[in-house]
């Protein structure tokens, strides 16, 4: 077999990967370990940044989320008992985010890819990536027992934090940097009406809450927990009341509570790889890049290296032009450095540290008291949640 | 004796207060541990906010400043190999800072309260605070050998972190917070023209540098350095050349060296103590707060206490209105807290911090690009650099 371009994993980074460069007449194979019903059962995020969504509008996937999606001009952060105001719109000169699943967002991904006859080939098991310095490089995998090869150009490394295409470049050129939290969210999926129209990020000594949602009728809602702790330990209702300590009594009156679709636990994590690019190999996402979901920029990463790397490859293909692969490396990780500085911002902002001590309570304190009297502050905020340009 | 308000501490804070009292008739005594000599050989900061210079001209006492002070409009950091521009006078709407030493201001204030007549007592020792929380109030201290008693109505704490006034609240009653950084500023002062006319913060891998001054024939430079170095190991020579390889190169050649009047290691606190009264005694300054020098809050801190306790106490005496004795605890500590949290702020975005690993300084990099990419987080750092509104 032979494509242009082989896109190792069939999350919504591949996919939209693909898709552009399908519509650009570039040809791309989609290798995803998993199967497709796994890939579209994953809960993950549902707030897209205004670039996003326009590159979605571009990859000609957006009916739905322009039919279903919420528009959020702003949202709360609630602390010392009260609810303070994020006006989004307002601070930004008219941006705002979109409230819309990724699960929805990989499900558009598909319909598109399936019209268009796209080549995603499922349950391919033992990638490997091959010859990635030379200018020949393939691609084996196998499934149903076969080994298969497909010849390329290029490889796009889409397969996540664990995924084999990092993996696959030396260690003494790779450079990770990394933090873990020494905490998880505990997040809860029902479908009830969500407390608020906006969300409502929770800053309380007994631990971060979020108050977020996929739509009006489905309710996404996250507790900070120790990493000691098991979802088994935490039935549906005592997560209720967990979620109702932590929430302001003014907004208690609009929890609806109900059995919940999905419950997890997920660890917090910063990690970035340097540099993004091995030879033929060009890493997009979370193969390159973890945020902690505070903030919401993992998705958003994601679509904004695959901004960066369509357009590198169209002009490779269309003009002979190499200069933005050149460049994607260094292009991608300066918006990512400055999406991983905001969500550790946010992390450190809302999230309860006890080995900070007293004192490292205070000034989180000290923080939130100077963001809500200072229009700078919030601007900066704004600005940053809503996506910096591409 | 007696006196409406004994001042305990002869240092700015405690005769600015007394000159602002003195000025509507409110009666002080000052009581300082230290001769005149000793308080004025003391080399401290010298970065005015505006607030703390318009309070200098109220008292009257602002006349050498405004001659010989500078107007600073901006300040550079330096991190990359480059220096990057703070324009505070464009990013605030106007506003600036003003350049003239601690040490001057203290000059200034002793000649206003010996033009007055206003009573210092210097090497006052053993001083005692008694029957605080009654409505007769005194003070008692040795001078040669002579046990002195003076009561008074209200007592003013302006004795800085070492002195016997916050000690004389009970510990049930007083809270403190503290951080202590786990390295110093070495400060160098030589007659020399300065690098710059504005200041240079540098960040930089071998840690912070600062690049300050008095006048523009005197400078002060300062080092981080670790809490076990002695000022013996560092000749002038050694602390010329450290400091040349923090800065970059494009300013060098603007570098005059020259012997040190004064070299000495300062380390680097954040502590708070919560309430700032304790019946008739009121804490200004030090004594209640100290912040790391990165930012040069700690004289303008005591400056807005001094504001907020001298508005109090005449109000007190003029017009019977106890309110802003009452509230003066709560009005000072919320503006401390937020100079606390620039402090440390800027703090962690200026000096090396080996403890935080590659990540961390990954992520100081990352804050920093960030900074002088937006506009709206410059103008935050320059609010709170010219001072918050009182």
């Amino acid at each position: 077999m032979r494509a242009d371009v082989v896109i190792v994993g069939g999350g919504p980074a591949g996919l939209l990967l693909s898709q552009l460069l399908h519509l650009k007449g570039v040809e791309t194979i989609v290798l995803e370990r998993k199967s497709r019903d796994y890939v579209l059962g994953r809960i993950r995020a549902g707030v897209l940044e205004q670039g996003m969504v326009d590159l979605l509008r571009k990859a000609q996937v957006s009916a739905r989320m322009d039919r279903e999606g919420l528009v959020h001009a702003g949202f709360d952060v609630a602390y010392g008992g009260k609810l303070h105001h994020i006006d989004l719109e307002g601070l930004t000169g008219g941006k705002s985010v979109m409230v819309y699943g990724q699960t929805e967002v990989t499900q558009d991904l598909y319909d598109a890819r399936d019209a268009m006859g796209g080549k995603v080939v499922h349950e391919a098991e033992n990638v490997a990536l091959h010859e990635l310095t030379g200018d020949k490089p393939y691609v084996t995998y196998e499934k149903d027992g076969e080994t298969h090869r497909i010849d390329c150009d290029f490889v796009a490394g889409c397969d996540g934090f664990h995924g084999v295409s990092r993996k696959s470049i030396p260690v003494d050129v790779l450079k990770e940097y990394e933090l873990v939290y020494p905490f998880g969210w505990m997040g809860l999926l029902a479908d009830v009406p969500p407390i608020s129209d906006e969300l409502i990020y929770a800053n309380h000594e007994r631990g971060f809450a979020l108050c977020s949602m996929r739509s009006m009728t489905r309710s996404r809602y996250y507790v900070q927990c120790t990493l000691a702790e098991h979802v088994e330990e935490w039935p549906d209702d005592r997560f209720w009341e967990e979620l109702a300590k932590r929430l302001p009594e003014q907004v208690l009156p609009n929890l609806t509570t109900g059995p919940s679709i999905e419950k997890s636990i997920a660890p917090l994590r910063s990690f970035i790889a340097e540099p993004m690019r091995y030879g033929r190999l060009f890493l997009a996402g979370d193969a390159a890049h973890i945020v902690p979901p505070t903030g919401a920029k993992g998705l958003n990463l994601a679509a904004s290296d695959i901004y960066y790397l369509s357009h590198a490859l169209i002009d490779f293909y269309k003009k002979n032009d190499e200069a933005g692969l050149e460049a994607y490396s260094e292009r991608a990780l300066s918006r990512v450095w400055k999406a991983e500085r905001f969500s550790w911002t946010m992390t450190k902002l809302l999230h309860t540290f006890p080995e900070d001590g007293e004192f490292g309570a205070k000034m989180q304190r000290a923080e939130l008291d100077y963001l809500f009297s200072s229009r700078a502050a919030m601007t900066s905020l704004a600005e940053s949640y809503v996506g910096l340009p591409y």
